[in-house]
């Protein structure tokens, strides 16, 4: 019987890190949280404990930081892109490196231009890879994004065996968490300007389609980002399907015309699909 | 040895409403977690298990749904007001209503009437007492409102002693998750309208105040708040210091002029306080 | 209109202590979440922030991390009082110390006498109040206490209203997760032997109980930890009821004599008492 | 530019099953988190909304419910292979089932026979695949197994660039939230013991292993497994490293000799990786 190393890579998650930019009085702020992780000739390390290859995670969360305040932070993909090369550029043992970033929204208090207030919402993703060889792939993304349509949505029609006792609808509430990722065909001119239009696509095409199907909805939402964003090859999906139960007020003789709703925790309905260009690029490493 | 029952209470907790108003093609929702509380001549119930005093959890909930249908959802705490209403009117035994409710955020999306998309930002509550004898309070509030001034924040002249490292500081960034509670004098004519008052005073109150405490900055805001909105004689608030440590880059050779922060987790400050009326009337039961 | 500051206090909160103690190369470790909180003579910094009063926040986390290295840590309550003290007896404008501790329970791995596997199940906690007056009160407690008893459980013979459809039970599932904080009569000689006694008298009269209610079940546990602990003088619960609903497999031919339950979520019952002796001591500031 | 449907699956999520078997007044309990997927002739309900080949996920609720009752709960592993196989069995449409459970563990309360009290530590987990042509993989796993050892874990001689500034060490404390995974090589006799000593070789070779890099303890943990575990031919590990750093007491005149610790949240490191038999069969889709 012979043991050996399988798949590796190790970094520093969640290296929190907030960014700010003094124009005169105006500050600008960036609120990203890290994560980074290596990987290479990493044999040794494992086997052993020899180090003598090892990049500290310590030493990534300084580089973070550094590599901020030298390069400054503007689009999340791009400052991705700045520490991932600088990883796989720097060592003989770290072939490759993953960057992931979540950025927080912050919008500004009218009265003053330092002041900032936390927006909610959805919060922005990417992953970005590097490898020494320099092949780079790029996947930007959203989660958290909650959409809701009060109505439009029907559910019928569907295999009824021996276990089934959902009654079919013609109307329903269709409610959703969001978790969105699309990979970037090649080098996208402006990551900002691509992301707005890429979530409005999503937005619109959720409250847009009249839906059989949460499949149906998640398909359309897919669809539409890639028809509208030339820069996009494939998109990932993920979407529970928030149940909001129509409460039976009937035992209070009241009726109950799709307006007094409960809104389920557990178990939810759980919709995963990806939407694809047929000629698509490979996408090597790009969604691990 | 004589042992007693003391204070207690019971109702449901986290019961969540989605209430969807139907004006034509275009809707309207409010998302609400509503959490009822009775007491009363529970002695029995507790002493030897007879429930004959005892309006179950399981009702409590229903009612819920059922004076949403009847009564509609317009401000939280005019619904709060309806369920603590009928409960203390309801049933001899109970002698005291608390209802908490939590409302989330939505905003329309433009393209559709009846599809939405969660706010994100804070959760706006509020607790209502009534008791059978016609007393009531309403305290109002919101959580996790996050605040973050860039600059025009000090901290020094504080007290050395033994164990004191801080080193004072004339610039940093100061940030924090507001929770706030205000009670209301008497009868408040529009508690939409009051919120709205509020909340903009707390977030102008923070980001015009040059600090150089956060307790002055939380003093300052329910001052503002005070100064603002006549219907309400007391606020108090709970303001967690959200700690950005800006990253000492010197090893490498790089200055750090207040640009790049580490965001702390835990421990963190937390500040709490009240500001009140100098002839704000009882409390009573109203923060309980 | 004169506006005034009403009750305030501030501190550090969630300063996480691991304690460890090398015996030879057997070891010992302590896991708490420690948070401080004082008040006092605070009327300057929150009008004018002059924090000439103020012990920073930063000073209470290194006298945590200090006092654990000077006095070490055994039982959470008595490390508690050493931090109370200090802060009321070190500065004239600290008038009182709340200190707050949360302790994770670590087991040993057999092989290795400096190796542990976290517990889980129950947190401990407890909150020490100081005055400078030379007041303590001591309040232990814990949480995420989690039992469930599959059968001697009913509930029935309660009010039945316009707005109720449960159904009366003479067996259910009865689930719980137990907070519970207790307060201490006076010096208590070993706080250690106490929780063991507390604990374990709350587990054996949840099971114990036949119960007609959460109610008579809360009491019960409120009454054995005052039968069996004469150093206890009150005793807080909080029990949600976590409710295990059977499921109707009526609909594909089968039966269900109690034996597959769905587990809910939300919304939960929630039962809340205290139970005491009729001769406790006034209980001050104890329970804030 | 032609559109196309990638891969895809749709399920219920976080079916809560709590199982009871009452063996006279003796009773046994199953605490399940059961979330199925299903995939396969799925183009028309995406381009579409066409259901005709949808098995709800309610019906996928309802069957969990179901074959509990039917065939009762005894190991995950064998309940998950039910439940997928039947889902393969029993529609055309449907060509692959993923059935991933988690597992509560209870203790008895030694008082009573139906009285539980929930464990805590770490959560049992198992992902089994079925597709239509009778391939089936089996994961066993658990995850929040948190281990901690307080000395016998140096780091040291690592590469320094730049951006270094961690000293090295050669005594610290190792502390990690294990999730581990492992793959079956075929037809395990008995998954509860594999089960119980898969999580022994975990604890042991962490607790026993003088650790130079936490991937070196990592690959120590992996290879008791294959070591000790004939049926298992993968291992896959995911361990932060929960940092604990000695907390600098020399300003206050103190030495701290590994004694007293700050229990760090953010950032961490994360190292994960594979240990596997050389001769392992393919994985298919078993990690998936």
């Amino acid at each position: 019987m012979s043991i050996i190393l399988g798949p590796n890579r190790y970094g520093k998650a969640e290296t929190r890190l907030v960014r700010v930019v003094r124009d005169g009085a105006t500050h600008h702020i960036k609120d990203l949280n890290v994560s980074t992780s290596l990987s290479g000739d990493m044999e040794a390390v494992h086997l052993t404990g020899d180090n003598a290859a090892v990049l500290p995670t310590d030493t990534q969360k300084n580089t973070v930081y550094a590599l901020a305040r030298k390069h400054g932070v503007d689009q999340i993909e791009d400052f991705a892109a700045v520490l991932a090369g600088h990883f796989t550029g720097s060592q003989p043992s770290i072939h490759h490196a993953r960057v992931e970033i979540e950025e927080y929204a912050w919008d500004r208090v009218p009265v003053s231009p330092h002041s900032f207030v936390r927006a909610g919402g959805e919060v922005r993703t990417c992953v970005v890879h590097h490898d020494r060889d320099g092949r780079a792939t790029v996947v930007s993304g959203l989660k958290d994004l909650v959409l809701l349509n009060t109505t439009g949505s029907e559910f019928h029609d569907f295999i009824v065996d021996e276990y089934t006792t959902l009654r079919p609808t013609t109307d329903r509430i269709l409610a959703t968490a969001v978790t969105a990722r699309w990979r970037h065909r090649g080098d996208t001119p402006s990551y900002g300007t691509s992301y707005e239009r890429v979530r409005r696509s999503l937005v619109e095409a959720f409250a847009g389609t009249y839906s059989l199907s949460l499949q149906q909805t998640l398909y359309a939402m897919g669809e539409r980002v890639l028809a509208t964003c030339p820069e996009i090859c494939e998109v990932r999906l993920a979407m529970p399907n928030r149940h909001h139960f129509p409460v039976d007020l009937s035992p209070f003789g009241m009726d109950n015309d799709n307006e007094v709703f409960y809104a389920a925790d557990r178990p939810y309905g759980l919709i995963e699909g990806s939407v694809l260009r047929e000629d698509a690029p490979d996408a090597a490493f790009a969604w691990e």
